[in-house]
């Protein structure tokens, strides 16, 4: 089936693309800023040898490259035209701490390949091919994620440059320190009529694909985010001596809320609320909770899904505050809107995922992604390629097959031939 | 009314004992580990100053004193025959953290004015008035209780021994570099044919004798506990990227054992349930919880009512793990039998009570107490002193009024009084 449709798009001999992003993941996973396992962030040492492994790929497959002032790698495949458009393909090469070595990578090899493949056959495309490998989405050293791609989609927010990291190095000072000049930042923006559309391809991060026995799946929406902290202020009291009735418990609290949001987010099928901090700070086994503190996650594919859902665990949280006599604070800390992928592109990229000879299946992404900082400038599109390990994410135990890395670089190649005919 | 009493034992300043005590219990709460709040876990600096301290207070109210191996201050008012008996008068001088000033230490000091007060006298007494301030009652820093009075009543485990803190440094080492030999906790064992009783004052820890008007009460049983560590592994995954439906979130089974523990215990009146200790370690606002820890503790003031509610619980967090597809494991960190207090000398307690003028109330003791070391070796009574605040314990809002310790006070040396004339 891959076959078929690799015959469209010129010789590449089946599962070649896969073990050459699977060995490219490798080779770049072997920089980590730690010895037990791969941790890369924002402008460490690792960070810098990846960021020039990449572009030294680039320059191999015959792109003109450039690091730019937050430290994206860019290849260009030029069109003819020196004037033409350009086409995004893109996606982020910095990680978490103990991640695995396809989240961005994944994108910013499947782009490599493209531009590689396309110069060994000398096919222009009638727009520019630009490969970003973005230099920071996962939030980790500043708290503050789309640090790359933010920039090229021009939404960088400038207050970021004082931001300090953990040991006290403002965004600014190690961007300095790095040789970038984040001066330049604002000219990084690309401009609406230049650009062709954005496509990225990205690990699904989840168990859907893999359940469905599916090798990729087509990205209808990014899911937008609500992000709160709460605070749980009840009564302290000995565990022994204050009778059940008489609590203000403030985990007892905490514990109605978590299932709440359990409940509450089960009722809508892009929706999903998750309390991933939870704490009774100096908690003591003989002690009755007087304060508890947790975390609030609610994402939907749609805003107005994920507000219904916000707006409902607020007024649980004033009733459970009131029937026990505890103070509830609530900060929201982040929110972002919701995407959605363009049509168009999802239709060129569900023909191509068709001819591959898969069933093409539209999914939201819950987790975000570069993608959501260009739309509203130009058309996005993103392919999700399965992941091992139950949807395992963040981890070491993420995985994606060989097999299934090349069906998306085969449905990704194929669906800028498509692009570009239809250009 | 307690002027009556008084005259009984001596020429005592009606409200003197409650001054007195008031005055070295700020005294002793002026040493501290941290500068904001009371704090003196064992052996800490704070600690060995208030040993130091308490026993400098004995030597000038004229017992004979040491420092054992596990840190207990005794004191000894020596019975005029070497061969006495002996009446233990105790309780402890260590604290949780942010502790009030009275929990432990009001005990020690009521023991030690009414040793003053008999030395002043030159009144002897037919047994030995051994004060002790044991060293370590709380389980804060080696999370084990009792370290103190366990030596004393024979109950020590040397397992123990080996028990690390939060450095990592073991009880033994601990002890020794505070000059102590672990060697020697064995023969700090008192006999049974040695002693004649043990009583103990301590704050109610509770609301009871505040809501009914009274100053103090007898301990009728002190309520034993279960205690145990859970352990609930689940599956980690993005907070974005995992349907609700196909999550198996720590938090949310944790959430499910705190309502239950919560509901279950409701339904006897001594039983109480408590969730103390609650975390989803190294939790992320974006990570479904994959791991959570709390700690469990449920009492009641008798073994079936408690063992039963605990038996249920256990059944409970069976089917909470298997109906979410998580792990719960468990450990039990600790049992304790309920123990009943002597009848004789909750008798001797009630006459002097009364004599002070107040209505005799027994009442069962929900928080464990060095008291129940002793339970089996020697007959055993506590006195409760009413606590302010609504009954705030473990807390600096933990208050008593010095009328209230004067009663105490004076009833206690009744009763001693009382025994010496039985004897």
């Amino acid at each position: 089936m891959v076959r078929e449709a690799a015959s469209k798009i010129g010789g590449i001999e089946p599962g070649a693309f896969g073990e050459r992003i699977m060995e490219l993941a490798d080779r770049l996973a072997a920089w980590s800023e730690n010895s037990d396992g791969l941790t890369c962030t924002y402008l460490s040492p690792a960070h810098r040898s990846v960021a020039a492994d990449i572009r030294e790929l680039m320059r191999q497959a015959g792109l003109v490259t450039e690091m730019d002032a937050v430290a994206n790698v860019i290849g260009r495949y030029a069109a003819g035209e020196k004037a033409a458009r350009a086409l995004i393909v893109a996606s982020h090469y910095d990680t978490v701490r103990n991640a695995g070595k396809y989240d961005g990578r994944l994108g910013v090899l499947t782009a490599l390949v493209l531009a590689e493949h396309l110069n060994r056959l000398g096919r222009k495309l009638p727009f520019h091919l630009d490969v970003f490998a973005f230099s920071e989405e996962e939030g980790v050293r500043f708290s503050s994620s789309f640090l790359g791609s933010s920039a090229v989609a021009g939404r960088f927010d400038p207050t970021l440059l004082g931001r300090r990291d953990a040991d006290g190095v403002t965004l600014a000072a190690a961007m300095r320190e790095a040789g970038l000049d984040p001066a330049k930042i604002p000219v990084l923006a690309r401009r609406r009529e230049e650009l062709v559309g954005y496509l990225e391809v990205h690990i699904e991060q989840g168990p859907v694909l893999l359940e469905e026995g599916l090798p990729v799946g087509i990205v209808s929406a990014i899911a937008g985010s609500v992000r709160s902290m709460a605070t749980i202020t009840g009564t302290a009291g000995h565990a022994g001596t204050v009778p059940m009735a008489r609590r203000h418990d403030a985990a007892a609290a905490a514990a109605e809320l978590v299932l709440y949001v359990e409940e509450r987010c089960a009722q809508a099928p892009s929706l999903v609320g998750t309390v991933g901090q939870l704490v009774v700070p100096d908690g003591a086994i003989n002690i009755i909770p007087g304060r508890c503190e947790l975390s609030l996650d609610v994402r939907a594919a749609d805003d107005a899904t994920r507000d219904a859902a916000v707006s409902d665990i607020m007024a649980e949280i004033a009733r459970i505050a009131a029937r026990r006599g505890v103070r509830m604070d609530t900060q929201e800390v982040q929110r972002t809107a919701a995407v959605r992928c363009s049509p168009r592109l999802q239709s060129l990229l569900a023909d191509a995922v068709k001819d591959a000879g898969v069933k093409p299946r539209h999914l939201p992404s819950g987790a975000g992604h570069d993608a959501m900082m260009f739309a509203g400038l130009t058309d996005i599109a993103m392919l999700f390629v399965r992941c091992g390990n139950g949807g395992a994410s963040h981890s070491p135990r993420e995985i994606i097959t060989a097999e299934d890395a090349d069906i998306a670089a085969r449905v990704m190649l194929d669906t800028v031939l498509r692009l570009a005919e239809a250009s």
